[in-house]
Formats: C-alpha cells, structure tokens, sequence
C-alpha cells in the first residue's frame, strides 16, 4: 500500500477516470448509434468493462482500486479498511465521480452542471442493484481468497455482463449513481431514484459480506 | 475443496448467475435490438460468456465451479467425483437454474412463471447440441491436464464461440435446458425440445469422456 | 508432446473445429444480421478468434496445434520439425478442415457438398493475404521466444484483427482456404481463387521465417 | 534487450502493423456498416485493441514497443531511454506509419497518396487527446511498476475504451496522428489539425510523467 495521501489521489483519479468513461461512451455511443439502443448500450459496455480492468491494474497495487463506497464499506465492515480511512476513500470516490463526469462533459463540448431526465425506479430495478452489488462483491471476495490476480479481468467481466442481465444495467455503485444523476445523457438517472438505487446497492453489499463470510471462512 | 455444504451451495448459487445472465441479457437484448436477431444475440452472448469466466473463477476453488450435469456426470463416469455427491450437484444445478430464470423474470418485471414456445428441434439442433457439448469437456479436460488455471477463460471463450457456430446456439447443459423452457423470453426452448436436447448433450459428453481417456492418458 | 498418432489426432479435430466455427458462425450470422454485412462480419470474426484460444489451449501441448499447412511448414523450414511429420500434420489439418466444413453444413441442414461462388482475387487481396500470414507467424515466433503461455491468446486476438483490416478477411491457412471453397455461405471463396490465396500465404509465411530468423537470432 | 538495429526495425514494423490496422479496419468497417457509425467504429476498435495486445506482445521484449513518439519522449524524460536512441525511435515510428497506412491503402486497392478531408479540432477534441495520453502513460507506467506482464493486456484495452470516451476516438501518438492525415478513410484527421492534437498528446504525455514520478515514487 502506498502513503495514505497517493491512495486517496487513486481513489479520485481512477473513480474520475471510470466515469468519465461511462458517461463519456454513453454519449458517444448514442450519438453514433442511429437510434440502435442494444448497439449503444454494446458501445457503452464494452468501454466500461475495458477501462475497469485497466484501472484495477494499474491502482490496484496503490489503493486497493475500490472506486465504490459500497466496496470500501464492505472491507470496513469486514474489518480489513479502518472506517477513518474509509471515509477518505469515499469521498475521493464521490468528488472523482463528479470531476470524471463534467471531464466527459467538456470533452464533448456539452454544459457541464446537467441533471438527468431518464427515470429508473421500481421493484425489479431495486432487486437487480442488490443483486448486481451481491455479485460484484462475492467477485472481488472470491477472487481476493484465491486468485487475487485475477481480480481486474473478473471485475472488468463482471460488469460487462451485469450491464445487460440486470434491469437496471447494474449501476452496482454508490458514487457512480449519484455522479450520473447529474448527466442528462444516455447513462444517467434522474436524481430523484437515486437514494433507492443506493440503499439496495448497501443491501446487496451487507448480505454479500455475510455470505463470504461463511463461504470462504478460514481462506483469508 | 469446501465442505460438501459450501459446494453444493456453490453450485446452486453459481448455477443461478449463469442462468440470470443467459436469460436477463436475452431479455434486455431483445428489447432493445429493435428486431435485429443478430445484434440482440450477440448482446445474449458477450455477458453469457462474460459471466462464465466470473463464476468459474469464483467457485472454481470452492465446488470445481460445475454449474451443468454434463460436466459433473462425466466427472463421475471418469472416478474423480462420487456419485452420490454428483446427485446433490445435479440437484444443486436444476435447482440453481430456475432461481436464475425466476430471478430474471423479476428483475425485469415480467410473469415468473412461464413456458418457452420457441421450438428448437431436428436432426441438425441435435448434432449441434452433441457436438457442442463434446467441445465443451475436451475444453475442460485438455486444459485440466496441463493449463488448469486458464480453466475460467477457456469456458467463457468456448461458450461464446459455440453460441454461433452451433445451429442450437449451444445450450450444452442439461440444467439450462430445463431451466430455459420456463421462459418465455429470447433464450428459451419449449418444453417438447428438451428431452432431445438432453439426450444429445449426454451422448456428446459421453463421447468426450472415451476421447479425453485416450488423448490425455497418463497426464493426470 | 504426445504420441504421433495423438498429434494427428489433435491436429484433425483441431482444425476441424477451426472449420465448423468458422463456416457455422458465417451461416449464422449471415442469417441473423438483416443484411447489414459489418455485423455478420463480427459476429463472425468473435467466434473465430474465441475457438482458435479454445483450441490452441487444449491441443496445444498435444501437436502444437497448428491447424495450418503454412505454420506446419515454416517449423520444419526452421527445422523444427520434421518433413515427414510435417505431411502428415498438413494432411490431417485438409481431412479435419473438410470434416468441419461438413459438420458445420450438417448442422445447419445445408446439403453437405457445396462449392462457393464468393470471388475473392486480385493483387490487393493476394497482397493481403501476404501480410496476414507473415503477421500471424511472426506472431507465433515472438510470442514462442518470449512468452509461449501467451500464445493461444495472441493468436487469437491476431486473427480477430486480421479479419478487419486485411481486405479478403485473413484467410491466412491454405487448409482453410481449400476448405471455404466447398462451403457457398457468408466465409467461402470461389476454387478459382484458391491456388492464388495459397501462393500468397507460403509467401508471407517465407518471408516471415527470414525475418524472424534475424529477429530472435539466438533467443531460442 | 536486443541489438539497437532490431530496436529500429521492431519500432518501424510493429508501428506499421498498428497503422494498418488502424486504418484498414476503419476502411472495411466503413465499406461494411451500412453507414451506422457506431457499428463501424465498433469494428474499427476491436482490432485496433487487439492488435495492439499482440504487437507488444512480440515486439516488447525486442524494442519495448512504444510504437508512439509520446511514449519514447515520456521514458526519455524520466531517464529511461537516452535521446540519441529515443530521436531513432521516433523516425521509425513516423516511417513505419506511414508505411503501415500505404500498406492499407494497396490491400484495399485504394491511391495511396492521399489527404483526409476530416475536420477533428475543437477545445473538446484537445482535452480529450490530452486526456486520452495522459491516461494511456499512466496505464503504462501503473503496470511497468507493478504487473509488467500486463501491459499488453492493459495498452490494447485502455485503448478500446479510449477509442468510446473520448470526443477525438484518441488518437493519443504524434505519429499515428501524422500517418492518419495521410488516409482519406474513416479514421482520418485533416492536415490542418494534427499540430494542434500533437501537442495536446505531447501536453498530457508531460502530465503523466509527472503525476507518475510522485505516485510511483521508488517503486522502480
């Protein structure tokens, strides 16, 4: 682990560096796309699962590359991150959010302060971010126990996939709902659905701290 | 390996991802491929093969990361595993399979329970689901012998190519046959397609078994 | 290596694969994509480069799994194996390239004998062809002096790319070549253009063993 | 390390080979996607990345693979390469582009002597190559410290992401900016607007280096 100062620079860059690339493919995928919302989604996918494996590679060794408030509050809740540093952590994961946002934002040339129209609320939406958070966790938890290299390719897969098989295209992350809610753009949510999406994120976190617990006792 | 609990809930939690992702991404990608066959199934197969890659690496170390009947059978017709405990696999799995559907069909708001009316049958399906499944245990077997870690990217890789060269888009899983005829969505198969499936994917893995005995004979 | 039975073997089923994954994710993909030719391309393309890591993974430690005349000649022009080894590989590869030609055709319910009427000629194609094959074996050759295990993935995700950006597809395997003319779907060639597209390989894969020669001198 | 005429010659090729992919991909994408843009951009980063893994794969072992006159100023300033070399390093690689973008331009029957007419300029497009850059460094010298093993593997997916989320599809490399105003086809840049995108790169190249030395400090 790097000084306390270099791993809260990781946690801003790499969470800045993941939205803008989320928001900054959604735009550029729905410019393209023609009005193809599986193509634009593709192009939005493909881009995001990329850049999380590299992220993870390259501030993996620095800060853990957590990017997530829900992933720091599980490895605090596991006792493995002290809660003072995890507070650091999540507000550098919050300000690179937004910082990665209006960077896509003015790379593409659009106004930077924007909020989001699109709605995303209700039951099978809440259920897929529980699930789409319990299985990133049991990713990262399963991984960290046995083939931690594998961590930035398992990560970077997992999302790809969660993308198109939850309903909600797994947001899957605290930071990231609240930074896309203020992105009028293809991968935003409007602000008023974002306290559920971030409440069913923690739950499907806390049930998959449980579950590792049990599954993979005694392996760490 | 875990205790026998931790793997049979293994393999029924794993199971139940691999079917949530083969039937959300069906679902979410023919939603939004505005009848574009080819894009909607390339979009069904990208997080499938995404998802394989996860789940192997995540309960690989716990359960062997089976997730198919085919594959545990054939492990048991080779010795490596008791026939007992391949029962409590295979039930893990069926079991496992239709918590994926169901969880699927909720996240997306639709009816949980339904039947499949896309019929997927003939001569030719039946070939393909043969062949299919024979490459999927000499993927397994050959790397199992010498390049076991590369186990996880192999299955995801194999399974994305066979979604398109097979003319059955590659069920090769007993377990996700089963499950797949219970929704009506983009993956399924009606429930009069099964038992032929079935039993073609019995037979090729039937033959991978005898092929793998000679072609890796001495190397494990 | 295995007994030499066992790499005839490999080096049939092998390439037999290549084929059937090949000419079946053509079939499918042409019938899927609507017409428009990049999608069918790429669904074409993924599916390839996916089954050659497959392949080269699991047979790799058996024969080597070349699956191609031209590669199976520059290891015995580098005197790495042996010419009369070497003609029964290449016998193997054209017997397991029809084999996966017909099972592909058997698949899809096509009559099984087939010629293609797809025109594929000309001195920007043949130069094509050139290129791909030389980059594909000096991909082999850098990959086998450094960084073997890395191999079944450089391959693969070479060919994905020379599909793109060589104009006739990257066939770059006269097995592959002399099969595509017995298949008239999305990936065949017409038997005028064969010899032309074979020439064309032997002389990339020539150029490519004088190059590489010079380039790891030594190094192995 | 090889001999520094190897050096010379892995740079020239392995920079041809990245421009030929470039833009040939770019052309038959184009010619291929029924003028859906995001498709056909699609098409032309999937084997941009992919050949990108594979040629450093070959090559860094050889020469290290810059392929990129941003990269060798950027390891030239930080006392890892001495200018001498570094100045041969760059004329390879601008020769190389071009040699790769003419090789491109006779595959696909095409003058080779051409100018694009595409307009790509704008404060929008110069942050982004200057974030594009500074990203693609980071990602190199993030791995370089830690998982070298990876760089391949990190370069070829940073850049897919790069292509989707920045407004200019990052160029991100002086001489493929060079040798793309050369090509009048879907990946070209007018004349009049590689000074500008040359150094924004040179720009967020410097950045990297800087933001590197303190947060690597003594890791190498």
């Amino acid at each position: 682990m790097a000084s306390l100062g270099r791993r809260i620079f990781s946690e801003w860059l790499g969470t800045a560096f993941l939205l803008a690339a989320v928001v900054g493919s959604g735009i550029m995928a729905q410019k393209l796309a023609g009005g193809n919302v599986a193509l634009a989604l593709l192009c939005n996918t493909i881009p995001t699962g990329a850049i999380l494996v590299v992220l993870i590679l390259v501030f993996g060794p620095l800060s853990g590359a957590h990017f997530n408030p829900a992933v720091t509050a599980a490895l605090a809740w596991r006792g493995e991150l002290a809660w003072t540093i995890a507070g650091g952590y999540i507000t550098a994961q919050i300000v690179g959010a937004l910082t990665g946002v209006w960077a896509a934002h003015l790379m593409f040339e659009l106004p930077v302060w924007q909020f989001s129209l699109t709605q995303r609320t209700g039951a099978g939406q809440w259920l897929a971010e529980g699930i789409a958070t319990f299985g990133l966790l049991l990713t990262i938890f399963g991984c960290a126990a046995r083939t931690p290299a594998a961590i930035p390719y398992a990560v970077g897969l997992y999302i790809i996939s969660a993308y198109w098989f939850t309903a909600s295209t797994s947001f899957a992350n605290p930071a990231v709902t609240l930074a896309r809610s203020l992105s009028d753009s293809f991968a935003g949510i409007a602000p008023g659905g974002v306290a559920a999406f971030v409440l069913a994120q923690l739950g499907g976190a806390a049930v998959a701290v449980a579950v590792a617990r049990w599954l993979w006792a005694g392996s760490k």
